[in-house]
């Protein structure tokens, strides 16, 4: 087991408290693209938490009214153009890395988007656990804008799960946005709230989160994953032993102790 | 061939008219709770109805005004708290094994949902195959309430398909209930419907179905588990080889003749 | 690579304006029923596009008021009543082939739908990649209605993907017509619009498809398919890779270099 404290990332804003961490991208006068080095330094970071015993949920932010713009054109579009293949698959791996490290983490991930998300950002919000949004944000997986196909980082796999196969191809092949209202409609935004309460109520949604049985909320992320091309009886299976394994944690003794005793239960993640 | 004539349960209460078995728990007092007997007497049902031609389908019903309350905190909580991991597994398998008896069924399952459905309540009512539900209904995944994972039989890979995963994360992670409503909106709930009307009209549907060419149904619903999570063209071939097994029914010829005799086929399962 | 060029149908409607195609069956006085000819056809024309380079989307449109009424009881369905096996599977299997040679040929198909779309009529519809159609359009995957399983041409597999379980069971159950309003709401459609519009909106829907990076738009539909039933950190690998492919297309240099110069960029498809 390891810890986060003292974490001091160069490229994007980290705040810890208790055991929830906020996580802001920091160019808010651009909209906050991702660089090079962000995504290396968000994919080390993802790659961390998941033996770090410290935190317990994560919360992806907006700055300044902003998610995230997604791949900066000039820092990152300007030199893959021309770049030769094993360069261009090294980039592409790389920001595959940062979702198969967000899915990784063992802790849910709770995205609150205001205003643009696009690209990248996009992704960033549907590799999330739990999405909150403003009315306002703009959702755009808008990789067909620039030229590239709508599968990137896990794209075609995930954002047909979350919206549905029909809505989610319309947005690859267009890259138009996604409304707020239509995103919680479809089932990608959990719930809309006004951009005052955003930051908020992402932070309550967290400690309640993290307030509760976190290493089974691991296990839960773990056979959200594991589970997802898995045949029916697999699935079953698999849930069986991964169930028995939390029936043996303090936390479902705790939970009955409580339950029997008319408390509310403290769990410790164990 | 076997029948279900003379089934006496002794731990939920079974009923037969026609082809149309009801089930219902039976401890409304205290909402119907599950226990070690009633799901290892249930998993045992939903095996024989595999094989019985006497019934074509089953609608599962609430008791005084609630569906399921889920595992009994006294008879299986409490023992499960301290019992070692053969035992343990030994329980989550049964679980498990009573969601894959009413998957292999054979028969087309109809919910109908009053008042609670949480824990593994909620569970029967998510592997069923059709659910209504009334206003009142409120269906909660509730596993981290008491300490445990989300992930409980099946529910991981399930949920995710029937409302789409963001939203079955959000119910799972923080284990809140469901409203009717929501329900409805997010595809689980098939309908809703009053509860003085809900009991008549899960039987009306399931009169319905049983009415049609169950054969053929018992091959749809062995696609949908059997095509969970094969490629899409071994699917396509999967389901040319299953439907060329229902054209040479004596069903499809009847349909056929109905047709040509603009008449109302009768069918007769074969 | 060929080309589309001088496609003359027998058993259909072909219609090339630029690089968008649009299909009608042909029959609209019974409301365009499938038989065996146009069903081969349709199969052998899918597949074609697949190579040719001077078509990159295709419209399915309705004649008449119906878009299409299934396979033709008379033409087909009486003739499968009696057949052997081995003749039944090679019927099954034609209809299974159109739906993969829709899913193989690397263009988005947009299938704009009024009045009647029932059968392999809704099945055309289910596995184009975008839905539009009129408040009057009934769809329906009746083929329980006629003595068979819903599992045809990929139902059990594709129709939950857009739908969701729960929608798409009571569907092939019942056979019930779902309303346009219900496909909306439910992710089948992706938008309602007037009947005097429809064609006009799906054509100004494809062309605009049409001016984007058509090279890439057939990687999107390929992970589409390919990624079905993977899992997630393969998919996620897979789509690195298919994504480092679209970096080296002329196309994405296109895009970068007319952001640069603040114009819209101009598409060759490679």
């Amino acid at each position: 087991m390891s810890s986060m404290a003292g974490l001091k990332p160069k490229h994007f804003l980290w705040q810890a408290d208790g055991k929830v961490a906020r996580i802001r991208l920091d160019r808010p006068e651009r909209k906050n693209p991702l660089t090079f080095d962000s995504y290396a330094e968000l994919r080390d970071t993802f790659r961390a938490l998941r033996d770090a015993d410290d935190i317990d949920t994560v919360v992806f932010l907006p700055n300044g009214g902003n998610f995230c713009s997604g791949g900066d054109v000039h820092d990152i579009i300007g030199p893959l153009v021309g770049m030769e293949m094993k360069a261009l698959l090294a980039f592409t791996r790389m920001t595959g890395d940062l979702v198969k490290a967000m899915l990784n983490c063992g802790k849910p991930i709770i995205a609150a988007v205001d205003g643009i998300a696009v690209g990248a950002g996009a992704i960033i919000v549907m590799a999330s656990d739990i999405r909150i949004a403003t009315p306002e944000a703009k959702t755009a997986f808008l990789f067909t804008r620039v030229g590239l196909a709508g599968c990137d980082m896990g794209a075609c796999a995930m954002l047909p799960r979350i919206i549905g196969q029909g809505r989610a191809a319309e947005l690859l092949y267009t890259g138009r946005a996604m409304s707020a209202a239509e995103g919680e409609r479809w089932g990608f935004y959990n719930r809309l709230v006004d951009a005052a309460s955003l930051e908020a109520d992402a932070l309550d949604m967290a400690r309640r989160i993290a307030s509760g049985p976190t290493f089974a909320h691991g296990i839960t992320k773990t056979q959200l994953n594991q589970e997802w091309a898995m045949g029916l009886e697999q699935a079953i299976e698999a849930e069986a032993q991964a169930q028995a394994i939390c029936m043996q944690t303090r936390d479902f003794e705790h939970a009955y102790r409580a339950f029997v005793a008319k408390e509310k239960p403290i769990f410790e993640g164990a």
